[in-house]
């Protein structure tokens, strides 16, 4: 068994035992979504403090806005959150390469079919940190269906756990 | 302040005052990743007994692999990950509409401009949770570049705290 399915059927069964929060509705009791990144060092639950059932977490390489559009209109339109955070971090491996770079990997590592599979994708890297952040945000407030959600944009600072607003 | 933004500033400080994971590296430790969806009753790290740094954790809409693929590749070819876990969960919102219903909803809520916003956006929902599991576990090992990755596909149900095997 690999790491990780070992992980949750031997975690998963403590956790069951104790759950107790079966009741829980689908639509996030306090309104709001957060966007943060997939990086392995943060636990946005206990980083910002978000009760089981109160927010969507949605999380991808980057935290980048536009690869969750699908997702942040779901939870709007759909789930009626009113509130959204954009919490990007520092030490982001999107921070260290470009397309080029990453599609190169992918031929050295899988070879030239597997890079073709990746030959049109945007890996949707960014230079500066804070930049991305006020970016995405902007970006985000340009769309109509944006209008009346109050957006904010956060960065999280993986070697100290805290977070400080940007805009 | 709003909600979340309140949770968070709140929190952070004792988040904060506590921390001592300062030193993980931006590699995940147990080189896996974990895709979910976004919904707010799940917790990945102590449903799935994820240790903090060891795993990439990708969220969205339904745990969509499609829509995750970008996030996927990067775990992988960059940041060298061989291990992912799918794991969509019972009462999922991604079962309950199509896009046409998610379209027209948009309209009613946000207008005729916003409406033009998501007049193309694929939704990726589904009508079958296991079949999910299993079409997108088949669709990602369709790929050349997810060759020698090892992936699973579970249920989460958000009603015991329980996760099962599906493929």
């Amino acid at each position: 068994m690999a790491q990780g399915e070992q992980n949750l059927v031997e975690g998963n069964k403590a956790y069951a035992a104790q759950f107790t929060e079966g009741h829980l509705a689908l639509p996030p009791s306090q309104k709001y979504a957060v966007l943060t990144c997939m990086d392995a060092r943060i636990d946005p639950k206990g980083a910002f403090n978000i009760p089981l059932g109160a927010a969507h977490v949605i999380r991808n390489a980057g935290a980048s806005a536009k690869d969750a559009f699908r997702s942040i209109v779901i939870s709007q339109q759909l789930l009626g959150t009113t509130e959204l955070l954009v919490v990007k971090h520092t030490g982001c491996g999107m921070l260290t390469f470009d397309n080029a770079a990453a599609r190169d990997l992918t031929k050295k590592n899988k070879g030239e079919e597997a890079f073709k599979e990746v030959a049109d994708l945007d890996f949707l890297t960014f230079p500066d940190l804070e930049q991305a952040v006020k970016d995405d945000v902007e970006w985000l407030k340009s769309h109509k269906v944006e209008e009346g959600v109050k957006i904010t944009g956060w960065v999280y600072e993986v070697e100290t756990g805290k977070a400080r607003k940007v805009v």
